[in-house]
């Protein structure tokens, strides 16, 4: 079986995994080592961000709950899509640490500069506004869990609607690499690292073995934050396994993505030209059509192929930086075959 | 200015203060003395649960964090309406011991027990349901926040999803004395004790100083209960005070609700009569009229009385133990005079 | 049996209750009405801080909890003797919400300007400090749990070591008013007020139903703290008992805390007379006699009255605002019959 | 400059390297996937624990807090020694989730039966029990952070002490292999999976990248962990590294650790033969050796190894699977040349 489930299957680009034969030597704990450090300035430099503060941390789940945990007050919330990571499917891991998540409704996975205008709003006109969780940051997701995008327009009316309103904005960016490659995108990263209080550039999914690289670019949320790392398991004993990791990887992350969403969006070709309805027309590496229980299309992709079923008939079909196109081309034949 | 904008703007019933006035001697500490056991046993013949734990604490939003934690593991959340009283207007105390709130759609604050099986089917049905929050508890309120409240038929079903999906059942009682006094209600304290793992019957806005009696029948749910109220600072040192009131305040609570519910009937049908629209229909003390800004009849009341603001043009218009049939009379003459 | 185990045995002093019974019409709930904010200014005005935040909470682990998590991070802790309430006598409620409690080891269960020297030194010192809580306020509690008091040279010297490393000093005051009536007492409220970033007047214990009158001095520490409050379930809904209590309390609190030390010290004597051992020498309203299981005198004080075990075969007698001489006469008698 | 300051300077050990570089293919994700079972099952054999439940986790923080707060109602704590790993060198992890860690002093780092019967003796015998942490769980690492270990005989009755008090036992194995190779050792991974409630293996610091292979033994603490894994952050999204890595490193874990021993009683004895006092005399991987500030020894170690300074004068060295005999010659030599 083929899995299209999910891009995590795999263990890590050849880049990668050369670069952890090389490490030799003996390297100081919780990355405070030369490997992060350079990495750390990679990052700065692509960031155009000489003054961020870069961590890096093992998982996506990890990240959001040492990131958010470490920046708001205790009755402070975190305003997200409903969709989003953090809501539905990190177990709870923000509310154990203490924090309601405020969800909006949301069509495509994204949020307005409205909604937060709006949030915002509603919380300073509510007479009962001290017996109410306060908005305290904005997340969102950059590709979000529907695969959807920010434009730069988009993200920039996000980030002044924010701090109009006292909120600090955040991006996960879990997928990130894929949305940067995306053809419709004209986001950079040192338009994230303007824009976002903190956000996250996605090793796991992207072609690392594991890994996140937090950038924090406002200094009010830089203090003490290693402590906050110690505290929730995230500072990782061999911390230069990551500083690797990202030095090996961030040169070639946007050719692998790119790689990535030729694939997926000849998959969503395959798809339209077979007439079968897409959930949402996500321009990244995640594909959802919606395939009918008794479609002979459905049976026939089970066969051969592992998805992951989503609710409503839809199913999520995934490339990532090591999806073969001869496994592509075997799905896409499986489409249209009788 | 007369208000009618809550049930927590008076002391406390004669009975009550005047319980307090005689409280004589000395008693020991955090509950452990005499009156708190008689009152404890009253509860129980009350409720005719002879086996039940009762706990005495000072005010609802204690007694909701203080059950609530104790009962759930940590990756357990409780389901609730989107309305529920927890969900809203608590700053969010449940997420800030752990525990996700999860919740659900509803018109008139309550759940019904479709909605129990559902939630329970839906997480037992989800292929990632480790990634989310697994629903432990079902709280609900009794009369809801929107003064709705739950037949016996309703409660028994809910009961029956609940233990059907190993779901604990919470029923939050801040004003249960005006649900049980509504001419609609065919629930008793009995079917409360057999059919809710636990429940309580408050007494802040019903009639005493302050506090809340917490009948606890599931014995799964009992062990060290007190540590935990030690650890909310939800002990109070002086317990004897909530034993003496609740001696006092038990035998006349339904006495005493009956009267706010003959008042807020009045208000009720003159709002009807005067054809201005209620937001909801409420068989209990909390009546909720819709007022456009601009109507004279809300500039009028305005004038003379505290109305407590909702959303799009809802007032709530609240009744109690103390409120005076004049004070009445005048809010339903200020309805219709021109 | 007459008790002397503690200072929480009696309803209230005589202003207190008939305060009570004066409180007539309605109020604003939630502590937003004209007697808190009476009381507030007299609290104010009592400790020459016109621009303190003064909040009334109705216990000591409430205040204490609420205001330690609403001032620390995630990964800072707080300081205190091993014998501080916060450490040994409230179920952990300050884990409970996340932070360490940092001991220090101390004869007297007072802490000393070098202890918290060495504490922030230590902490500055160690290669390993992100592995470590971070220490970031220092409580102390006056009088301690000891019954003994801080002088002002000792405060003011505790107040300079916190100050000088980063520290918030925050006093537990929950027997404050029999601290301040000693006659080795040289603190006042204003000292209080202007040493330390936030600290309590306990009512309590000192002659209310209940009820802590927090004072937060340090700007820093002031915003949002009625979410916070809310959100510890610690917003009382009938707020205005609050402010009653203290309105009526406050002029007469220093009176009545004479008294509790009067009959202490007369306790004291009769102790020191009868040549039995003191485990410390408390100048306050709690006395430590150590008495051999076998002694005859603990046999006649256990038959007529109740005292609090402590280990190492020390008991705690305690007087307090409405102790009557005529018991501490009999006490006294007891020590010295035959 | 070579490093003996602590266990997880270099990569990992040759067979786990190349059973990365074998992984080939797709997985499932979380650790549903064939490596991880296998690694399971062998840990299930090698510990003759048919039943037991076996979990991959990244770091050793992680896993106590997983595992800790997985286990613990909110009122209960943590027994271990002064010096055990989560009370000092996880920056509060435990008391972040909401239990208090309960310390014992100890010389040696080991806690006895005798401390485990009497923390709950006294526990039970304490007439505030209610307003103190409940003892719940007994912490113990093996080789304890000083490098010691239990024999069987007292990890039998510290078990049986657990057992008759209600006390969970969990032992921290971040270094267990060192402790099992130790000459002075008499215990096996049989023997743990009987007398522990749940303990872990550490890879980490013993030849793996990165992971600690989690024991649960008790079937009463086995419900649900795996969404405590994922709530704290500790399911890792590749989960099948960690499998392959413990499949490779399981059995050649033991000769690996003999190894480390093997140096480490070399400089036990060089330092022995040169005069040097040890702090503590331990039969593991871990020694150390108090040096003053003055010596000539500590300048010339200084000048070429890196050394985990201690407190009072006294510095820990420490060997693992990857230390070379040469490099320990060169220590040795530099111990006693002139």
């Amino acid at each position: 079986m083929i899995s299209f489930a999910c891009d995590y299957t795999r263990t890590a680009c050849q880049e990668v995994l050369e670069a952890l034969s090389w490490v030799d030597g003996q390297y100081a704990g919780y990355s405070e080592d030369e490997l992060c450090n350079e990495a750390r300035e990679m990052v700065r430099s692509m960031c155009e961000a000489s003054d961020a503060d870069v961590h890096f941390l093992v998982g996506g789940t990890q990240t959001n709950m040492t990131f958010i945990s470490s920046a708001l007050r205790p009755h402070e919330g975190v305003v997200c899509a409903k969709t989003g990571h953090i809501n539905v499917h990190e177990t709870g891991a923000i509310e154990s640490l203490g924090h309601k998540v405020l969800t909006i409704a949301s069509e495509d996975g994204k949020l307005t500069a409205e909604d937060v205008e709006r949030v915002a709003e509603d919380h300073r006109n509510d007479p009962n506004f001290e017996h109410v969780v306060k908005p305290g940051m904005v997340y969102i997701s950059n590709p979000t869990e529907l695969g959807t995008i920010y434009s730069l327009e988009e993200l920039t009316a996000i980030s002044e609607a924010c701090h109009r309103n006292g909120l600090i904005l955040y991006l996960d960016g879990a997928r990130l690499a894929y949305g940067l490659a995306s053809p419709e995108n004209d986001l950079s990263l040192p338009d994230l690292a303007r824009l976002c209080d903190a956000f996250y550039i996605g090793g796991t999914k992207c072609g690392a073995l594991f890994g996140e690289a937090l950038v924090i670019n406002n200094p009010a949320l830089k203090n003490d934050f290693r402590y906050i790392m110690k505290q929730r398991g995230a500072l990782l004993a061999k911390g230069f396994l990551l500083g690797a990791q990202f030095l090996a990887l961030l040169p070639v992350i946007g050719e692998y993505a790119k790689h990535a969403i030729t694939e997926a969006r000849r998959i969503r070709e395959a798809l339209i030209e077979a007439g079968i309805p897409l959930f949402i027309d996500s321009p990244t590496n995640q594909i959802f059509p919606v395939l009918e229980p008794e479609s002979p299309v459905l049976a026939r992709l089970q066969e051969r192929f592992v998805l992951d079923p989503w609710p409503e008939n839809t199913y999520r079909i995934t490339t990532d930086w090591g999806t073969s196109s001869e496994d592509v081309d075997e799905l896409i034949a499986a489409l249209t075959e009788d």
